[in-house]
Formats: structure tokens, sequence, C-alpha cells
């Protein structure tokens, strides 16, 4: 059975798999020495048109938390919005990496920091008792299904360079972002003032691992020891790359993540349709947020549904992955609706 | 072609993968809280015979690092032997994840520790003014191919209790150990006094992964946020988690280890009878060490051969996996007498 | 010309430099282990009539830092107020200290915690993708010059005990507190539930110095080398704990405080009386908190006077110390009152 | 009575005394915006004779821990001799203030590193499962009481730029060092190619604290936020820094050093004199290293004097101080003969 608890519930996709496969073949050099490192590299500088640098790590946690490190050092502050991974969901991954850098958890609508919070996050204070703010992280598509536009990116990382901060950007469902958005990789990342972006394989349909990819080579010196001495270097790197080569050939990673939002919009229409929800955000990737009724979520739940209440914004938090089925929305839908029809009981 | 470099330069074996596509099917919850996972750490206890507490992180810097650090404080010291790879091969981790554990790395003969060197280090001084000696790691099997036997393992233990300390074993190779010596896992740990394990999957022909093993289970207090924290928890854990499944039925693990082993010394015997080549340390394992004549290591290299020298002890490291085929020791052997009947030059 | 900035704008008590001085003789052990050292440590523990354990280290910062790091792992969190110093003022020391220990930051009325925010704070979550809180940390008297009764301590720590937390206490101005307070100093430590005071010295009219004093001693267990290991601890530790002896001698710190404290009432009493100024908290110790309107405040500072805006609350910050004068309030108040006097204007 | 354990037995100097006495009048600004503070670091840049950025911190440990972890990260590794107090006697905190860069301790003759030793630990490796090495740490005065002359310490920096190291002097005993070779500050710091000096204050005769002085002002940035995160920050600064103000004017500090040297020198030749007794090391400094027969040992000790027996080289380490009197030396020569005469027993 599918659920809607998270993208991460899905396995692994038909073109990493095969991609993992037939790099099972013989002896490979190690720790990333070897062909399917080098060409999964070389595949993402071509995906985002420039040379930038690429590390291959386990997960998530340790992809944001190695490239936040790299930025700044433990005296330093990293402006992030409040309802952003690094913050809530990372047990202090960050500040662990960094060795005490405090995140600066902000407001914004939609889930978006702006440039007018984070000036007020800067400016706020100049002294040295408050940690000195030296970077800001941006959640691309962010954590309540928003994405944020090339121009709005533009916005917040002119802002930044003038206020001394470098940008990183958690890119967990980066890939549903530039579905959702229709424009190059290149126009959310380097060329909208973006350092280092940490892209998530995981969420794509890989089994395991993230890609670091500096586009500020500066920020990526010794970065291959960080990764090291951190327990994220893989001693048999090709079942971390290789599943890269297979997703980023024939954009099937951009197919996937298109349809994971398709069927977000399937389901966000649906609960409009069929009970009058309202999603809570816009629906521009491939999470739907929507307060249910007390009686549909003790309803769903009851039939088998797995999904997460989203604590930082209340309601039900509902996820689509690479390999959400139609069927599975209609059937969800479907219990929504029988449950919609009930009588309201306490 | 195969080589004798690392047994990290071998794929997955055919237990592991066979367990990695059955566990590719449908939802799942991630972190840990899937069925994989659960009957994986299971059949671990089930190994072992005793109600331990079991862990998947991502890589064997890890595992060791993440127990080190849950056995002590930053101002304790670890003791270890000075090839131990924690020491030599983990660029710092145990000082990073302990935030300053110093390592007190000590001499022992045939790459083993001894409990007259460890007590000589830990009342050597009382101060204050150096970190306090808290734990004893033991690699089994050793960084040369060598084995603890349990006899010697229970020596050291004891001497360890009586001195405070806590102890590690890397088992990076541990299933090597326990082919070698042919006892039971419990001997060479817990029933031995072993605290913690870290069971390395990878060099046993898992793609990714190692176990980390709690005997004493009051020291895994917490110890799942410290993974978190440290990102070391997979989102998709069951890809961790059931390749050990696919190793541990029917004794594949001890089958694979056993014919590592095995070509470790056909290779070793091998090197004797066709060279008079001697080790330099007794083959316990699936590692010989052995120098090389100046002619025949670089007529190797030349002729392909990718295999390290060991910096701890000079010579080179010749590594056998669960894959090294027995034609590759004999090419292997073949050139090595080739290559010893030339003249010799400068 | 005296100031209302900060308490520690103030120099070196009398009884605090005689004490220095006579402790300034001859060769004496370093490191602490000396009589001076001895004494101030056992007068510490009749002040507060307990067996405790007592470290003698720079300054708050390293002081409260040291003791949340004693007290819990960098996978867990600390709940504290939003105004606390440690989140507030000692730039991100206690994440670096603890290698990642995440604050919470709380409200609470009048700069205080309550039972009821902390147990929401701790039972909001319960997975491991957040730090486990572990410690409640408590500022007596508060940032914004309130203190703290035994009974509102005894409500807290017992929720904190049910609740599987520590208590902390960061007692920079704990004299001021036991001093407003007129009960034993044990009646607002260890007999009301806190595990570990850090007991400011400084802002008593110290040159420099705090105490740790751990009425939990186990908690206590190696501190001694956290400190050495964290540069806290001073080679000539007799000029660190000598001027301990000296307040504590005739209670003379209490009655430092005890002025302190009336310089602040005084202080808030003029303001009301003479301009109509309401303290924006309850002036329990030796903190005024006052909302100035524009021109009185740019007048004073144009007079010289040196005093901080409180970001937290707003409003005029103003801190009575040891040797504030009753002539300087006088003067001050003057100054007020001339400028309240004055024409409003833009 | 007086002993020769450590020079930091001693107490405050006159001249540091009176300096902090004047300091102690009425209110200052705290956290070194203060006349007393920014006066010190204005002599010390003309002690140096350049435009150096100075800071005052707590204790030689923290003030070497915080310069070496401003020179690399935690990747990274620091060259520093084997008998360097970084490496025995800081308790781990260099690995802790770094979050983690190793140690690379080196054999050396006389307690000093030379360039071939370095160049060898830097060559030695290049691959990443091993710390790059950043610094190399020079301890002038060295721990055994010998000097690195100029001409050493360029061949040596000469040789770290070369390799890509940064360089750090640990200047606990800098002033014995200038004394003893009569050459300008600035001749064995900066202009020798030294980047970072920790320049001891409190064996010269301060109560508390060490400068940390930065030759390369970049490798300063943001360092005052290390410092205060670190618990480095004293409030009421002028009772660290006046007290150098006092030592500084009219060369006390060198003259203090220069006597202490020449005790060092009185001692050492009544040894040999006396008792035939030769150095183990050069008597460059205020240190004298000695095998004394174990009868002269326990009969001294028995006598009541205190010194150390130094764990690195063996033998008895006997310092002298800025206090150190004559008579003291004589006394103690005295002792040594009558016990020298003494027939020997078991």
């Amino acid at each position: 059975m599918q659920h809607f608890a998270s993208d991460n519930y899905a396995g692994i996709c038909p073109e990493a798999l095969a991609a993992l496969l037939a790099a099972n073949a013989g002896h490979v050099r190690s720790y990333g020495d070897d062909q399917w490192t080098l060409r999964a590299a070389d595949r993402l500088r071509e995906v985002f048109e420039t040379e930038c640098d690429v590390y291959f790590v386990f997960n998530g946690t340790a992809a944001n938390s190695l490239a936040l490190a790299a930025l700044c050092q433990s005296y330093h502050s990293v402006i992030c919005h409040q309802l952003a991974h690094v913050e809530t969901d990372e047990c202090g991954a960050p500040e662990f990496f960094s060795n005490g850098a405090k995140l600066l958890a902000l407001a914004g609508e939609e889930g978006k920091l702006t440039p007018a919070v984070i000036e007020e996050a800067v400016t706020r204070r100049s002294d040295i008792h408050y940690p000195k703010p030296k970077v800001v992280t941006l959640t691309q598509a962010s954590e309540v299904g928003t994405v944020y536009r090339p121009d709005e990116l533009r916005a917040i990382t002119t802002t930044a360079r003038e206020l001394g901060l470098r940008v990183h950007m958690d890119g967990a469902r980066f890939a549903n972002a530039v579905a959702s958005l229709g424009v190059a990789p290149a126009e959310l990342t380097w060329r909208a003032g973006v350092d280092v972006l940490c892209f998530g394989g995981t969420k794509m349909g890989l089994p395991i691992g993230e890609a670091v990819v500096f586009f500020d080579r500066r920020l990526a010196e010794d970065f291959a020891y960080r990764c090291k001495q951190a327990g994220q270097l893989a001693s048999k790197m090709r079942y971390l790359s290789a599943p890269w080569l297979g997703i980023l050939e024939n954009d099937s990673w951009l197919r996937h993540a298109a349809h994971a939002n398709a069927m977000a919009r399937q389901l966000a229409s649906g609960l409009a349709k069929i009970a009058g929800l309202q999603t809570l955000f816009p629906v521009d990737a491939n999470g739907v947020f929507v307060h249910l009724p007390r009686v549909v979520e003790q309803g769903l739940r009851e039939r088998g549904w797995l999904f997460y209440t989203f604590i930082g914004a209340g309601g039900a938090r509902l996820m689509c992955g690479w390999d959400t089925a139609p069927e599975t929305v209609d059937r969800f839908l479907d219990d929504v609706r029988a449950l919609s029809a009930l009588p309201a009981s306490s």
C-alpha cells in the first residue's frame, strides 16, 4: 500500500536501480576514484552548465551540515526559515558539524524568506556577544511545498551579498522545484547567486545519497577532508554515485519530479472539489498541506493511511513521490469523500 | 580485473544484492521503522546470542567514531594500537565526533595490544593536564591481518575493567576473525568482555553500511539521537539493513569470510614457495603483508596490479575479498614468479 | 563618573582586593592545589550548608557553558527563557562547549519560566529528529531584574524531575537574588531542587571569576578535566579563589548585593515620583527597566550617561552595582527631572 | 619558602600589581572597550614594532588553542614537538577548540623542531584519510629550556611556507627567550616568519592572562567572536590588560626574564661545580633539567623542596621565576651538596 507520509517511503526508481546494478561488476577503486563517480560528477556539471565541485554524501542532514560548516565558523550564525529542516528536523546536526554555529530561525510567508526579514535579522545586532550572521540557507522547494522563483532568489542573494552572507540551498526537493518552474537548474542556483546546493537524491528515487554542489569552488577547499572526517566518505562510492547517472540520463529525474508534482496537484484539486478543503499553501511542488476535519483525519488513519501532522503549521502534510500512482490519489480521495459524508461527531 | 588493493574494491555479494532487491518493493516506513531493519537487528541478536542493541550506520569511520564518542567525553582519551585505523586512516574522525578526545597510540607486536602496554599507558600519568584514559579499542581482525584469540581478549578486557576502561572493538573485518578462529561470535565479543562492536558490513559484501552493536546496552542510551545528529540515520534505512539479512542467512557472511581468508593463505603460501617471500605477520585473516623485491613490486604495478604499500610496517599489503578468485591469486603468483626470475637491476 | 550600563563596570570591592593582596605572598602551588582555593571552596560549602563540589573558572559564559555541557550531550537540548544570557549574549558558547546542544528559548512573564511552558516544550515532540530536552536553565536573578521565589523554583524543579530534566541555575546575580529574598542560599538552590549553580563573582565585586557549584556531585565527575581542556583552569588559581574568601567573610557579598538592590529601588522610586515613569518589571534585584521618553534618553546620553537599550524588551536597562553611590542615583534622577521638564520635540 | 616546581608558583610582580591597582578606580567600560586595554595593545604593537592585532585571554591553554583553531580547520593537523605543552599538558584542548584537529607530535633534538622533520611529516602522506598538515607550532623558549635562534626560526618558517603551513609560536616563556637571545622581539616573531604568537603573561609575573598577537592580521578575522564564544572574553578586561602595561613599562618584563634566566644559569653552574651534575639540555632560558642521584632527589623532597620529574625526558625539572632569590638557589645547592656527600644507599 502506498502512503502520503513522505517521499522517502518510496523505493529505488528503475533508472537508479539499473545504474546501480550496472555498476556492480568487478573490482573498482574505492573512495570515489572510480569511473562511475567521475562520470556522475561530470554529468552534474553538464546539468548545471558550469564547472562546479561535486561531492556525494550519504544523506541530507550530512549534506546540509557539511555545507553550512564549510561556509561559516562556530561563532557565526546561519539564517534560516523557522520551518527549515535544518532547524526543525536535523537534531542539532548543523550545530554539531559546525561546532556551535547558531541557527537564526525567522518567520516568512509560505515557508519562504525575504530580503527584508534577512536584513532585519542581520542588522539587529552587531556586537560580539551574539554570533555574527554569515550564511543564509534557503529550502527549494520549501518545507511547505512552495518554491522560490528565480527573481525571488536573486533578490535574496543580492541582499545576502550586501550583508556579507553566503548562500546555501537545501535542495532535498530541488528536482521538484526545477520541474515546477520549468527553468534550467542553473537559473535556480549559481545564476541566481547560490554558492552551494545540497541536491537531494534520496527523494528523487535513489536508495541513498545526496550531492553537495559548490558553485563557488573556493568554498570547497579541502571539502573532501571534511567529508572524510565526518564519516561521509563512502568506500564503495560507486553505489552512491552510479544511481545519479541513472536518473540524470534522459532527464529521468525531472520526469519523476514532474510526476510527483502532478500527483500533488491532482490530490489538492480533488480535496478542493470533493470536500471543499483548501490547501494551506500553494501547491508548487509535491506536497499538499491541508486541515482535515477531525473525523476525516481519524477515519483515514483507521483505514491505514500513513501521513504526518505538520508541526510547523498544523494540518496534514501529504507528500507525493516519484512512484505515487494516480490510483493511490484516487483511492485516498475516495476515502476522504466517504469520510466527509459521515455525520460529524465530537 | 581483480586487485589486492583492498577488500572494498569488491562489489555487492549475491546474497546481499538479492536481499536489497527484495526490499525494493512498495512503500516502507522510513528511518528504520521497517520490517527489514527490525528483522536484521533481530537476526544479529541471534548471531550474538544476546539481547544487544543494534544500529545501522553508513560506514566504518562513522561507526567507530560514534561508538567511541558514546564511551567517553571530550576530555578523555582512547587507547589504541598505533596501526589502528582510527589513528591512521580516519582523518581525525574520532576526535571530531567526540569533540576532542585524544587517541593514545601504542606499540604492540603483530598489530595487537596487550594488557601490559595498556596498563603502562593508563598508569603513566594521572594528573588533569592529560586526558584521562576511558576506552580501549581493539581491531579484530587487526590492521596487519592477525587476530586476537578469546583468551587474549579476556586478558585485555579484564585489565581494562580494572583500570576503569570500556572496551570497543573495530570489527571492520570481524567476519574474517570469526571465520579464522572458528568460534562463536559471542566468544569474541561480549563473552570476552567487549562492550561495543562495530561490525563491518562493507568489506563482507554489502554495498554500504556497518552495524554498531552494544552488548552493554546502558552505553546505547540515546544513541539513536547521536546517529541522527551526526548525519548517520538513513531515511531509506531498508537499503542499509536488508543486505545484512541476506548475508546473515545460511551463514553466507562466514562462508565469504572463510573464502577470503583461504585466498590470503593461498597467496602467502605461494609467495613463500615461489619466491621464498616470508610474510611480515601471521596470515590469520584476509591480508598478506610482505616485502616484495623492488623489481617485483615495480613489475607488478606495471602489469596493472593495484595494491598499497603499508605505511605502518613497510612492505606490500595484499588484501583478499569475498570475491577474490583462485585464478586471480594464481595469476598474481605467476607474475611474481616471472618477475622474481628477472636479473636484479638497481 | 559612575554609570548604569552594567554591574560589570564596577571595580574590585575592598574585601576582595584585600584578600587578593593577602594571597600575593611567596610561592604557592598552582592549578588550585593551594590553601586559598581549598578554603574558598570550604567556605562556599558552609554558605550552602552542604557538601557541594566547587570549581573556580574565569567568567560566566564559561561557567554556564561548562555546567550545561556536563548536564547533557550534544544531541540534547537545553530549555531556557528567551531572554536568558545563554541564548542572547554568549555568542553560541553553550552550543560550542556542548558540541551542538540546542537551546530551546521559551517565552515567560517577567523573564521567568514556569512549569507549564517547560512541560509544553518537552512534550511537544518526542521523535529523534529533534534534540531531546535534558536540562532546564533558570536565571536567578533574571535578566529583567526579577527573582524566582523558593516555591516557584520548587514547582519548576519538580516538573523538571518528572520530565527527566536536570536543573541548572545561571547565578550571575545570585547574590542579588539572595539579598532580595532574604532566605538562605540553600533555599534557592539544592533545597529547591537545583543541581548546579553558576555563582557569579565578577558582578559581586571580584576582578575575575565565577564558581561552578555542583549540588548533585555525581554530575561533577571528571569536571576538573573538562575545565582544564576548555582553557578554564587557572595556573595561579589563588587570584581567582582568594577574592571569594574576601567577600564571603562577614557576609560582605550579601551586604554589597543588598546595597545594589537598594540603589535600584531608589532609582525606580525616583523615576516614578519625578517623571511618572513605571518600570517594566518588578524591581526585585539590582536592575531597573523603563521606557524613557526619547528626549530624556537622548539627553541623558548627551550628558554622558552610559546605559544599554534592552533588546529583549525595549526600554532602558539601568543596572546598579556594589559601588553605585546614592549620589549617582540622585544625579541621574536630577538629570531625568531636568530633561523631563523640557518641551517635547520631534 | 620558594620552590623550583614551576614559574607559575610565583605571585604578581610589583610592576603588574601597581598597574592593576591603578586600574581599579571607578567605572570602566567592560569587555575591553577601555583605556587600559587599548593602551596595553598599543604598547604591545610598539614592543613588536608592527601593526599587529592583540587579544587578551585568560590562560595559555586557551591562547594556544584559540590561535591554533584560527589557523586550521577540524580536518587539518598541527605539527608540534613531542614535548610541546599543547601535546603533553593541555588535556586535549587544541583538539577541543578546533573540534578535532590532530596534533602530529615529532621528535627533535633539544626540544626543537627542524625543517627536515617538519618536511618529512608533511610529505609522508597526502591522502584524505589523514588530516592535512596546516600549521606548525614552535615553543619559544622550548619545554626543555632551549631557545630557537632567529636563523633557526627563519629556516623553519621558510620550509613551512613552502609546505603551505602557517606558523604559531607558543610563547609561554617568550620573555625568557628574548632576554636570552638579546634580540628585538620582532626578530623572533614576524620578521622570522611567525604568524601568531601566544605571549605568556602569567609566568612573567601577571596574576592571570596571556596575549594572542596576530602578525598576519587576516588570520585574526572575527577572532574576537571566537574568544567570546570560547569563554575567553573578560568582562572586567582591565584586570587582564592593565598588568601588561605595568610590566611593559621600562622593560620590566625583560629585566624579570633576564633575572630568571640568570638564576637558572647560577643553578646549573652550581650543580655542575658542586656535584658534577650536567644538565640534560643547554640552559638557554629559565629551566634546568638534570638527572639527580636518587638519594639527592629523595633528600631534597624530604627537605621540603617541590619540583617535578620531567616525564618527557626523565630527570628533574627545575624552573626559575621572576622572583627566584639568589639565596634560594644557594640554599638548594647547599642541600644538594649535603645530600651528595651522603653515602649512597639502595
